[in-house]
């Protein structure tokens, strides 16, 4: 079955792919709340899935087990002894990691480059970025005048460089990107099993330790900042950053959290006084946001070390200001009070270090629908990464025995502490993994990729909603092509953007995959012939699916989303 | 001889007071290096001129050798040790400062009144601020919501208001402006002798010791605002409120002062590295100290609590953010690294201290030109406060002996430490008081005072330039009516804004001035008579002056600055 919208003018699919840039502002509403426009794949806090493919459903250690909070407040913390330096091409990395340590122990260090190469320093006490920078100094530069507000960003200069470079031996960076899709495809034709495939793809897309420390050191470099606005401020990540199903060179969501602020309870209640602090008030806690975001945003536009192209999109119906972080190479979209929207990262981090198939079958479901133009980074009519990530928990959760389980069921598993009522929506889940029973479903990811396509394939999405608190279909209550229930706003639709057209090629091209993959499930005796979920990706140029689709996925990359960006500016 | 200005049509005079408060931004360079533009009368930091009236030439106690740095540096660390608390209308002062005293010793404190009624707390030490912040709470209003900015405006709410107002006693409050012109022509004419009126005036228009304090307070509060980006940054009050010669209800003028920021030295000369901070670039000085003023002008706006009609002027030579400061009644204006103003109120500081008959001249005239719209507060071609000031201490350089040295004697005067260098400019002078001879001129006020008009009524403008630095006149360099020269930028003519139109106005009410004294110098035995200062400040009444004078001082009145304040939003 042809995918209808597949042969749809590329001109015409241009026009609406800028119009929706345009709207980006009004549309980001859903998509920020959930940050699913970018989230796509896998691991953070828990481990990476270890040894490469096929990790047995026991390899998630110890560490895994930790609640999400834990795991924020551990990262947090981490992030805040630790320093951004710019260094040059050509340095002795032994000597300059040996002066750093006159500052104190410099418990992690790693490389990397964005557009310069930067070292993340983490020392083991705070009081040593105290030391160091008693020696750092203010650029005095000819004809250029700094704004000196003094960052955890700093640049490395050498006094001597020719001594140095005669020593250097290379530094290893880390890369912060995903590999291209040739490269990945022939590397799971090297596997042994569809599910090995799955693991591999995981592996390959997920956040690295380093990037999630770099994400975690953003937020905290960004908390600098509005601290000296509001003391006791946090600036956390949410979304795919935090979510264990963030792919390499996915947006950085993070908001700021005021909420906790001044929340005095010392009072003598045999007083006759009461102080309270002098406010500037706002008429609505919407233009308070955007006033603080107003601010922050100008403070980061003019004085941010590395924050480039601010935008501040006040408008939308949830204020925030867009920057790109160029030391980690981020790109930031930063919100205020945004706890519902860390409430569905903590509930997807839940679910992903529940088994490692479900990160295994989302983050490879992503890719596929990636590949073939069903998600893009750009907002619009597209699925989200979000919505796919809900289909299959709501797939997993049909299986027999169901492989995860229901959010009521979840919600039944929590304790006195894990009640939190967020704007009148019950957000109340179990925050402790140990509490949760792992599942007796032995399915392997051959059989769970190929019956997903196949249960969307023949999905009566004309009628039926999805609810995954209650982990079985209802009646859709309203007209929208693509019904997911919201978890916590229950009476919004997360996909509500999807129009007809797009499910429809879902849907086309859902079917196509359980062709393709009766196809060619197994191995070949050429390894080079895409086979499996190799096969799935490249489908478009090999299968029945559409022309164009390939094409429209080359638009979706960072290029194209550079030059929307212009064109809106 | 007729002022050949003073028949203007007011009308016309209208237009140019509003064009010339619509050009404020671009006329104010000069006033805004020498905060001319509103100083015109005494008292900070040594104490107020005691007893009343008259006081001897000793009079100026031990503390008023202190140096300009010292006492900027005192007044600056009582200003953080202080709160200021908005008091609702009846409640028991007493039960009140009992109640902080919890928190520490209350060195000092007072109340006043602006919009409403306001108490300035000073603790003996900072902690008791810290100690109080533990019990004071964020405002919870309903359909209200607080910019959660926490500073050091307060407000005190009572608990049970009924029991507290029937015990309260009526809480004094200071006064923060002078008193109107009738009233203090009327306490003149109850004074002994010419020379007891002018320390009258003196005494009825200087800033009080509680204005004084205010005004430090204020810079502090924006010290807090500033040092939220500048961690070590200092906000000081440069101009009328700290060379001795401001009057009750000038102006604020303060600048931020970063210089000092970062300038680390402590450098492992042996170490290969330098470390520096990553920062914003600015392509001038100029271009960084409009982005660091325009992001704290947003601040004000948005956060400052009580910082109210701010207006950022960055395209004016030196850019500025304005803004009334409602808590303390003052209205502000905040520069950058203006190192110059701060030198050039520390030299007035040291003419201001070195003789009573100095200050009590100079509040005298401008005093006088003020009531005869020599003055505004309105940039234009009016004569300004500072250019008057210059003239007296010129004029006091001329006598035999001279009552105050010359610039460049001062200079002599100067140590080491004194020597200053400011953009190129040598700013040297004195700056240990205790190193300067007394004068041994012994002429009363009531001969300076009338042969000040005397000198100026017939000093030879056309041709020669006033020269504080020589103490000599010399030839004009250039053809503006008016030239003195600028005691540190010595190219520079301060009273390059007073057309010819002006300067004639002001010779001939000097004219005016002297002949008047002649007339009525001595205490007449019917006191309700105007005689000595209070007929001058009459003159145009009962003299030989143009009418319309005394109606455009009255427009010179805050009713008229809010008015076109207003229309020229």
């Amino acid at each position: 079955m042809a995918a209808p919208t597949g042969t749809l003018p590329l001109l015409l699919q241009w026009r609406g792919l800028i119009l929706s840039r345009l709207v980006v502002a009004k549309r980001r509403v859903a998509a920020i709340r959930f940050s699913s426009a970018e989230a796509a794949a896998v691991s953070q806090g828990e481990p990476q899935v270890p040894g490469g493919v096929a990790p047995a459903k026991d390899s998630e250690t110890d560490s895994g087990k930790k609640t999400f909070n834990e795991i924020l407040a551990e990262r947090q913390e981490q992030a805040q002894r630790t320093v951004l330096i710019n260094c040059p091409p050509n340095f002795n990395a032994k000597a300059f990691l040996k002066y750093l340590s006159r500052h104190g122990n410099v418990q992690n260090h790693f490389f990397y480059k964005s557009k310069a190469m930067y070292a993340v320093i983490e020392f083991s006490e705070r009081e040593s970025i105290t030391s160091l920078q008693e020696v750092i100094t203010i650029p005095e530069l000819k004809d250029e005048y700094p704004v000196p507000f003094k960052s955890r960003v700093l640049t490395l200069m050498l006094k001597k460089q020719s001594d140095l470079v005669s020593e250097h031996t290379p530094v290893q960076c880390h890369r912060q990107t995903s590999i291209p899709v040739e490269k990945l495809v022939k590397k799971l034709c090297d596997a042994d099993s569809v599910s090995d495939q799955l693991y591999l793809l995981t592996k390959e897309c997920q956040l690295t330790e380093e990037n999630i420390k770099l994400r975690f050191l953003a937020c905290s470099l960004i908390q600098d900042i509005a601290s000296t606005y509001f003391p006791d401020c946090i600036v956390k990540p949410f979304g795919s950053s935090v979510n264990t199903f963030g792919k390499l060179g996915c947006d950085l969501d993070m908001f700021l959290e005021l909420n906790k602020i001044g929340k005095n309870t010392i009072r003598k209640k045999t007083s006759p006084f009461n102080i309270i602090y002098q406010m500037k008030k706002a008429p609505s806690e919407r233009i308070a946001a955007q006033r603080i975001l107003n601010v922050i945003g100008e403070f980061l536009d003019n004085f941010g070390p590395g924050c480039e192209g601010v935008q501040k999109i006040l408008n939308a119906r949830c204020p925030l200001v867009r920057f790109s972080h160029q030391p980690s190479g981020l790109q930031c979209d930063l919100t205020l009070n945004n706890r519902i929207a860390l409430k569905s990262s903590e509930l997807l981090y839940v679910y992903g270090c529940l088994d490692s198939r479900v990160r295994a079958l989302a983050f490879s479901i992503r890719y596929w629908a990636w590949t073939h133009g069903l998600t893009s980074s750009i907002p619009g009519a597209w699925i989200t990464n979000f919505s796919l990530t809900m289909m299959v928990l709501f797939f997993l959760q049909q299986r027999q025995p169901p492989i995860v389980p229901t959010l009521d069921q979840l919600k039944k598993l929590a304790d006195a502490e894990d009640k939190e009522i967020i704007e009148g929506f019950d957000c109340t889940f179990v925050s402790n993994l140990n509490k949760i029973t792992p599942t007796s479903n032995t399915e392997t990811l051959d059989v769970l990729l190929r019956d997903f396509f196949e249960f969307y394939g023949n999905f009566a999405f004309n009628k039926n909603s999805l609810n995954i608190r209650k982990g079985k279909e209802q009646n859709k209550p309203e007209a929208s092509a693509l019904h997911i229930q919201n978890p916590f706003e229950e009476s919004l639709n997360i996909s509500k953007n999807v129009n007809a057209a797009q499910l429809q090629r879902f849907v086309s091209l859902a079917r196509d995959g359980a062709w393709i993959l009766q196809q060619v499930e197994k191995h070949p005796s050429d390894s080079s012939k895409p086979w499996g979920l190799a096969a799935l990706l490249q489908a478009s140029d090999t299968g029945n699916v559409s022309k164009g689709f390939k094409r429209l996925s080359m638009l979706n990359s960072d290029r194209v989303k550079d030059l929307l960006n212009s064109l809106k500016m």
